[in-house]
């Protein structure tokens, strides 16, 4: 029987992407929609500019979309997947996981919280349990599990796989697409014939999430790995997909064989969403690319090629789709890893 | 009086950049014209799909296009900016210096060859004297001198500009535009929606010239600078304007104030080409982007911006207009270089 | 069991689509595929530079390319779908058709050819019978079918549907993908940040094949409908689908009720590749729009939408993918159409 | 000496336009700025993000914006350059007339009223003296003068050349920029890999302002002229210049040579901003293109090509730059039309 889910934000690019991959979704039905007050009242059709690549499903067109606030979900919706704004996230969630709705967050809010687990299933799946430690500290019967930030999802992967050989140094440089900022994140006169050499704490992010993401947890509580990031964020004009320049400095040595051997053979999950093969590795030097690589997997694998010794280490680039792999995928892969888990 | 010039290669993409440039520059007059055998005894208008935002100077329109062989072009043009294929200029450049032409040339041929000086004239003219030992080594009675790839000019000026505090190890990813594959080197249908992560010989391209750029010639010999540098190149859809992303770490400290300082007053040069500012230094963190800031003295300066003290040393941007501070213009300000120091 | 079949011009853009469309489909099997001769004996892999959005098929990677002639190709192949540059096709085509080979082709040679149906199935389907005609004159074994220009396919189907009320005058401005023009066929310096108002014989194509479409055939020849109209045909920056502004005058009032309800209710076919619902009918003002509607249908379908009482007559936009519906999968379908008529 | 003028709605894409045309002009000195009420009190470089390619000028980074309000706005202050939104300037532009401003407007609003002249100088300068009947009617000692849209500017100059052929019905379809939209008008996730077939209201500015441009002013009233106009408007990915596809049918025979012939001698005008030639006109078949050549007359030049006999009289391609001659540059050259004419 399928869990009862709902979406908070549900009006958004995120949003959108959200319904498109949970109303065909086996395991979960769409029982509640939330977004601002503006919206609340209206059907869902009306609420969203729907602007996904396939129609807007049917049966969520005339659903009432209600306010974000606890007391307009309905109580047997179980798992609420969350593509808040981060300052509303930062406010409302909590109010939510009282309630004892359990949360399958996309919101940048929270994310680096000691006792709020920040989850990739295929790489630290194992953090999942801090939810109990959660629990007890807040009191909460519900739960917060976040998913990192998609640029930070798209290289983690592919150092997951590598840890082995004793990860130090890591240089990121990303060519991110406008999705990634929401429908009118960036507009045209911004973007095209142009570039973006910036993107507001998402340097931040990717330094630090990945280290939370590749640290250990015991049990009572999580260690960060001690690998030195550094990112530089860029925004190009491309719809979806973020491609990223890495260079790796390890402790033992790594060669490109070894790291395609490890990338190649790194474990997917057996979770619906997560794809066969997790990382797919070029021979080609000019692969990954966005518009050519992005939907492997169905939107949910990470693809890398380029591989090169470098000056300093190892050189390759990595790819992921950032509204699926990124994003409202990344959630509701979290939402499976709940399920599985028995946190529902 | 002007000195009379010729552009080899004169129907691509720098070459028509080349003859922008040249067309109404008070020193120099455009006498010769030289494409592949195809082109040879066409007007240039007929030999040239001119696709330049400028109309198709009418001085130049019906000027008759020869082969590229020193028996075709007049003996009194004393000077020859090249921007031939690689693989032409390989060939036929030593017997136009042999016939005692003197080349500017933007082709990638023998750029790291002992006796060749690489110049961006407000870096490290000085090397421009090599010359001496290249006649004396080769018996020519003309000159070769080469400026840098495009992507290369991009960050050097940067670089230099911050030598004093020791440069040790540099990272640099690039965003390049499409104009530096020339008309026909990167299709729509690749690049639409896109981003291509390899650009080929490019990365050691700007590994190798950078040290050879920054290093010093004793008036007998040039010694490449040590500082280590790796490079990942992407294409990316701009039309013009290389925008790179650096890491810079120094054996004393750099912090972004000096960093910025050194940069701004980092000295141009008095040729007619040269910007009055050599590197514009931005506060805003999103600049300088391609499609603003590309333009900047005339296409001449660099623009940096973006600083941030890094998880390893320094990190910055920097942008150049490639086909004009990283291609044409850096040709024609060599040729002004050659001229200023008596070469001519 | 499935029908061998072969692609002729494998390694192009529309070959490939033919490639993927082909090699999943239940009713045919890839027995051969044929390219220019500096392609012939080497592995499909090797000699196309595959750039589908999804992996090249195993099934095909490995299989040897031959040249194009009927001598290389299989005789138990009974089917050939012909995507070759059309100087080839008019040269080629004849020698297959008598070598008893039938052709479904998608290149533009012969498609006015008074005994070759041209043919949109769901519009026109019963001009196929015109091979009859075409058998007896040319003592063929074999048959040559031809489906239109796709931007020609574009638009006749929602004239199709509306002439009850007695066509008169239409004008059609075109918005072309770059896909059309094939891999290379427009460079990404003619199209970023840019239009071009010309596409070589394009406008001829609409005009006069749209009339010959739109014809009737009465078992021995075929008259082409008396319809007039004039095409203004432009590229645009985009990957893929052909957007179209028409105007329609006709002798009965057509009010955009009319027009949307005989559109909305035109006849699909039941076809494996033809759409539901043929023309999807768009209320929004604003759509359909090539990035969000032109997968409609697995890219089978024709949008319509922007209907509005013109100063003359009746307005509205339409749409279709032009590599799917427009190339290869209309190919495609008129292999289906010959297979169920018999023809195979 | 210069005219001290001000601009309305200084910080918006327009305006921005207005200070770089207005700044280096030597006619006209730029003494006041206004905006919205959140803008107002700050310095034009902290209240505007400006985003044109050419550094802010320095005489303007300093200066505050006031209130858009006629008491904001210093007495000795002739003329209002007016980019406001069309809501905003249909209340506020009526009161800064009765204030004794002169206004050239580009706002769309009050354009099509009867006393109101909407001018391009070179087509219908004479209807400037609209302004005398306004006057006596409104009582203003000030006066408003409007520019039409800039779709409508694009295309109306050559329809001008050709009106003694007996223009009889005309058929536009637009390709526009998205900078016509303003800096944050259309996302870049609107129209990356896209096209929009619909522009708000913009098909009837065509329709009706041309038919007002080419009327005639009896020095009393002024009629509109009867040809039939029929527009179709779409948004591309370009960021400058609006490219038109015309249909022409004519009373009396119009060939191809004779409409190059009356376009390549219509008359520009002595006005600074007006280009020594109007309408350029090209041979080339794929000529203008938006990225080529709307720089021509430095933005304030006119193109045309692809003439070409059309199914329907004639047919061929405008290109307007369409935030320069379109719109700021547009206002301007109206303001230079007041001066000379008196107004002032």
């Amino acid at each position: 029987m399928a869990v009862r889910v709902g979406v908070l934000g549900a009006t958004g690019a995120v949003g959108q992407r959200l319904i498109q991959l949970l109303e065909p979704h086996p395991d979960f039905e769409i029982a509640a929609l939330t977004a601002s007050a503006s919206s609340a009242g209206k059907s869902y059709q009306r609420a969203a500019k729907w602007r996904v690549d396939s129609p807007i499903p049917e049966s969520v067109a005339e659903m009432t979309v209600t306010d974000t606030d606890p007391d307009a979900v309905p109580g047997d919706v179980d798992l609420l997947f969350s593509s808040l704004p981060s300052s509303v996230g930062a406010e409302v969630e909590p109010a939510f996981c009282e309630a004892g709705y359990v949360l399958s967050s996309n919101s940048s809010n929270a994310r680096m919280a000691d006792d709020v687990p920040l989850v990739i299933p295929e790489v630290n799946g194992d953090h999942l349990d801090l939810l109990e430690v959660q629990r007890d500290e807040r009191g909460w019967d519900g739960a917060l599990v976040k998913n990192p930030n998609c640029s930070t999802i798209t290289f983690v992967p592919t150092l997951a796989a590598i840890t082995d050989f004793g990860l130090e140094r890591v240089h990121v440089a990303t060519l991110q697409a406008v999705s990634g900022a929401g429908y009118d994140g960036v507009s045209s006169m911004e973007i095209i014939d142009n570039a973006i050499p910036y993107i507001g704490s998402e340097e931040d992010k990717l330094e630090t999430e990945s280290r939370k993401l590749l640290g250990s947890f015991d049990g009572a509580s999580l260690s960060h790995d001690d690998v030195e990031v550094a990112a530089s964020c860029n925004r190009i004009p491309t719809i979806d997909g973020h491609l990223e320049n890495i260079w790796v400095e390890t402790s033992d040595e790594l060669t490109v064989d070894d790291a395609k051997a490890a990338m190649e053979s790194y474990s997917s999950l057996d979770l619906r969403s997560s794809p066969d093969q997790l990382i797919h590795v070029f021979d080609a030097p000019d692969r990954p690319q966005p518009r050519l690589d992005r939907t492997r997997g169905d939107g949910m694998a990470v693809s890398a090629g380029g591989f090169r010794e470098s000056t300093f280490g190892l050189q390759y680039n990595c790819l992921a789709h950032n509204t699926l792999r990124g994003a409202a995928g990344a959630s509701v892969l979290n939402g499976e890893l709940l399920l599985e888990n028995g946190y529902l």
